[in-house]
């Protein structure tokens, strides 16, 4: 089952053109990713910090269907797979707006060695987790 | 009473020093003032579009406690206050983090016509907002 | 010839992991294809608040391969591309720092009439922007 | 003398109601403070992630005069200062479009040890950039 979480859009995430900028929506995607990662059990501070090993993205993509406006409420669907590739796993987004589906994303996630930021084999946490919301 | 609202700080609001980017805080209050305004009826995306009235920013002042760090769950009071100037009023902000006072700020809006960007009254809508919330 | 474009990495942009956060890279690369539209002669202001014609986009992607970080000087080319579709055109960026690729980008923009949202051909103007620039 | 920056305002800056989002004028000015930061030879990604040294920012604060638009040229001085508290310095900004002021607005920093977060006096480097470019 998917993770799913929802926020109201925020007058800082639109731009001039009075809807939200193209970017925001993957960084509110990636917000829904940390709120699955809290509901999982994980401490975010020390997620994102850590000296052991670290995710980040090799890849992502967004499709737009529908302009998204200040005060609309959103609900995002976060579904993470495992890739063929050991060392990384995907998460597919989509972002619905009273029902309708307004937008899809991807992020492709690499673990690394922080420091040498160099790949290793996913962690038995991290694929604990996307075994919780995969579909 | 003020408004109270809460909310979870993400990965983008921090900045390679490991803290909450200094700016962001002030937006942080900003979506805590866009909460209230949701919960007094208005519908946000004409409020902030509205061509018959806006209410943008003329001062923002802030003073930053503690460090914020990503995770961490932050409660924001959000204060109005009518000012001596009929067509501007006042927010004041706390920002707490496990009970600790982390940050305030300030923000000052002026009513205005926005498209000759000349000062207005405040609206009846407003005041009541402010009398709602107001300490 | 692909446009141009070169700035320094911020402060702003990086995250508490020590990198620029993801979603930035593809607002770098936005703002690569905005410094291409005034050297095209383009008024910006204009151009993305225009009632006659909008290019929002509809699809976005980025690869990423090697962090970027604080104070790096980074040079982005923008080859905008004609679509099949002619309410379409798609424009791909290449982001390099010390003569290395750090990350490649696509956006996919579609002309429309900003208010009924409805497609429309491209113009002249922004046909001619894509033969300055196409590779 | 100030030190003098100057850069396009982005779509990415502006909001729904087609001017700049206020808090965005403050990371508009620490990135004017960041280029004098290089113009003085510093250099970027370790000033900011410094074990040793940090100079994180305790108070801010902004005066809107004007609209900012998408494509404006903004000019800003940055001019720092020291204060009466060894361990801190202020630095004063005001952004110029075609001339006219649009904003003034103010940073103050504290020097600290970044791993116990307790304040320490200025180094001689940040002294020699407050001699550079203050007033």
């Amino acid at each position: 089952m998917p993770f799913e979480y929802d926020r109201t859009i925020r007058f800082a995430e639109t731009d001039a053109a009075g809807v939200v900028y193209f970017a925001h929506v993957l960084s509110l995607c990636h917000e829904a990713y940390e709120a699955s990662l809290i509901a999982a059990g994980f401490e975010l501070k020390s997620f994102f910090q850590n000296s052991e090993q670290a995710f980040p993205i090799v890849h992502a993509s967004v499709d737009f269907r529908r302009p998204i406006y200040c005060g609309d409420r959103a609900f995002i669907s976060v579904a993470p797979q495992n890739s063929e590739n050991s060392s990384e796993f995907n998460i597919y987004y989509e972002v619905f707006i009273k029902n309708k589906s307004v937008a899809v994303a991807q992020t492709r996630h690499v673990c690394i060695h922080p420091n040498q930021r160099s790949r290793q084999p996913l962690s038995h946490e991290i694929l604990q987790w996307i075994k919780l919301y995969q579909v």
